[in-house]
């Protein structure tokens, strides 16, 4: 199991910048309330929005897990390359799996069977922004490699179907398919809803494959649904495990007591910290390269669940906690710096893998240069580590309060704990500031004016408005 | 040239939470105090540790440029796969400059000449963390490759030599060549300080060619150098088009006017809204991919830089600002909800590029779905150029400030100006701070402390020490 250890949130450690430890007396307050909250996550469990909770039991479980394989199982015989398109939550969660399990070099390594350290399935390319360059680099690497196109999948993820990004990428492949002559039911398999919506109607004229996005499971909540399984699987994780891992984390996040419930705890420690010391910004700093996208992940959960103006007695509140991605050890040599001498305004979440035994590099002896001959006989992994103490030591020296997660193992059951605990973190911090930890009401806007700037028919208030609020000034300096 | 636009920094824009207009009123205490620190600087120039503001000139640019030249064309030739071994100052510009000027297919392409938009140089891997899968996945895709080590140059990038992470992969990196046969100096060439330090004696003693690390460059200003340069030469980057529009931005940034100086400018508005007005977090999000690394880059130069616990008086100040990297459009269906909801404590920086014409790709018209027909006809640029409008409308709506640094196109040339005009603003943020710009006293602590954890001799309080403060206690949930 993971280890969440917070000694350095509390008083003890960091002075006036921690938690009265006397907070955490299970006859106090706020261990009483937590007793409250998990009784209220047990009533609206699997009902409204919360259905994210129940993705790792059956009859979830085994209908996902089925339809993930079978699907993955017959695309991936056919495709040395996978494009995902999609964006937001139908995209951080994808990269963060890959780059999680796989190696960084998988995309480049010959393919061969599981076990072999080679790459497992096709090639993997999420492709998650608007802009030129991310889809035209994909789509320069598939015209000079040989098959290319025609052993490419394409796995769009929209619900609606109507994001504008990933909208506009499906119609410039589905055109370049038709192009070129391919049949789309070979070459896309779409990830939607199983009843309603634009892409809904789009599959079912164009005959694609399509798995579902369940009712219930908000985008930034839906990694553990065929939204972040199906390319999982194709590229060789294994998805079981990920949802053993969500499981198991499932009765320790309901445990009506403080000190024993990790997501409890750590929403606690990190809402306490944010509202009533100033630690607003609240870093994730993964000791290890592959777990450094799914800060990424954790960055959209932690912002867009909890950043909202107003609370659910309708009051403006400003709510919310700035997620910032760190890497350890690389960011020592970057933002260690401002952690400990700028403002005392942050909380560092340290992530490190307790055991890399089986990919360890050691260090070898015979350099024989004196001022770096401690290193001789260690290994990275030992050397991470060390980094790592050191870096929690002086942070504590400055009165930085941090904590750690500690994976046993880098494996698929391990981060699909990870995964399970910080959304049950996130209902609880959404319960603790009493505000509406699904919705996202302030990005209408932008998409409204997107519709306006792009002249979409009926959104020309909203253009005359974009154009009004920014018209041109002369505060503008030309170097 | 680049444009910034600073209009939505401004009261007119965004009322209290914005800089009033009448403070760059050139008559006022503001703009007249940048007349003196633009003198200041011209005073300094070229001294102490501001001699990269002579990196774009000659002699150091006609040197460099010949050096550089020289060893990337005798590398390239034999080199299919360029392993750069540094952290932070000797990792993140080189990154940066990959990521912005090849695509991200860039490694996986097949190689060609320059203009064919194939891979111009060897295949490039930027290895910056001390973690076992960090190299070790490059290490796997060398064995998994063919001829794979036998083609492989590993750039190791050290001034002093005595960076734990750096010296631990070159000594990994030597062994293995040593046990299979190959000869040092065929395959290493370190950049490093011309004259002392550990690096520069195993070079000497094993006779690899170097480069130089240029005295009075600190790290995280040795972009424009040797540092940067040669790697981005190795996979045809035009590396004089770099110091060329670094130069270019030379005379804007000595410009005693505030209204003129972007670099001053840029430098007072952050500084007045993250120290007057709680505007702490300063985010930096391109809408283009390419440029996302380069968020990474100025994340180090912002924070390093300017985080420091004591001004020049010796005042205990706490002074700095966050630097967060964020990714237009990907990050508005992530963190614009908190951006716009959440505490009003950030300026948002935005990076746009104003023509993408030889890379755009167009959206097709052909799917018929009303809902999304808006989009048809139109291009990702235009899109990406929508959607940037519409979230700083957003913003705007929700009075929070915020700048827009125009790239006209996205080149090397482009490039250069971005890099120097935030070196720039970080000397005159510096200077408005009163703190040193060029210092990093926090993070010896942490090396010390690892030194004392990896049992090197002289550093045993350190471990001691270590070990008091972090001493196990029960305040550990092992869920």
């Amino acid at each position: 199991m993971l280890t969440l250890d917070y000694a350095n949130c509390l008083a003890d450690r960091v002075g006036a910048h921690g938690i009265d430890p006397d907070l955490l007396d299970p006859q106090e307050e706020p261990a009483r309330g937590i007793a409250h909250l998990t009784e209220r996550l047990a009533r609206t469990r699997g009902t409204g929005q919360e259905r994210w909770r129940d993705l790792h039991r059956d009859p979830l479980r085994s209908e996902h897990l089925t339809a993930v394989r079978q699907a993955a199982d017959e695309f991936r015989a056919r495709a040395d390359n996978l494009v995902v398109l999609g964006i937001g939550g139908s995209a951080l969660g994808n990269i963060a799996l890959q780059a999680a399990l796989n190696p960084a070099t998988y995309n480049l390594l010959p393919r061969g069977g599981p076990g072999t350290g080679l790459r497992a399935g096709p090639r993997v390319f999420v492709v998650d922004n608007a802009d030129p360059a991310a889809l035209g680099s994909v789509l320069a690497f598939l015209e000079a490699d040989d098959p290319g196109l025609e052993r490419t999948v394409f796995n769009v993820i929209s619900k609606s179907g109507e994001t504008a990004e990933t909208a506009a990428q499906f119609m410039i492949v589905r055109d370049l398919l038709s192009r070129r002559g391919r049949r789309g039911p070979d070459h896309v398999i779409a990830i939607t809803d199983p009843a309603r919506g634009t892409m809904r109607r789009i599959c079912d004229a164009e005959g694609y494959r399509t798995l579902p996005v369940p009712d219930g499971v908000g985008g930034r909540f839906s990694v553990l649904s065929p939204v972040g399984l199906f390319s999982a699987a194709m590229c060789g994780v294994d998805v079981a495990a990920l949802l053993d891992g969500a499981a198991s984390m499932d009765a320790p996040t309901c445990r009506p007591e403080l000190a024993t419930n990790p997501a409890a705890l750590l929403a606690f420690l990190l809402v306490e910290l944010g509202t009533r010391q100033g630690k607003t910004n609240h870093v994730l700093m993964p000791y290890a390269t592959p777990l450094y996208s799914m800060a990424d992940w954790y960055r959209q959960l932690w912002a867009e669940s909890l950043g909202k103006k107003t609370d659910l007695r309708g009051e403006t509140v400003y709510a919310g906690f700035t997620p910032i991605k760190a890497l350890g050890t690389t960011d020592q040599h970057s933002q260690v710096q401002l952690y400990r001498e700028g403002p005392n305004d942050k909380v560092v979440g340290f992530v490190e893998v307790a055991d890399w035994s089986e990919t360890d590099v050691p260090i070898p002896a015979g350099l024989g240069v004196e001022a770096i001959a401690y290193l001789e006989g260690g290994s990275l992994a030992r050397l991470l580590a060390a980094e790592k103490r050191a870096t929690e030591y002086a942070l504590v020296e400055s009165l930085r309060p941090n904590y750690t997660i500690t994976f046993p193992r880098l494996d698929a059951f391990h981060v699909g704990q990870f995964i399970y605990l910080w959304e049950m973190a996130t209902a609880y911090a959404g319960l603790l500031l009493n505000i509406d930890a699904y919705d996202q009401p302030a990005v209408e806007l932008g998409k409204q004016a997107t519709f306006g700037l792009m002249g979409r028919p009926g959104y020309e208030k909203h253009l005359r408005a974009v154009n009004e609020t920014l018209k041109a000034t002369d505060h503008v300096i030309s170097a």
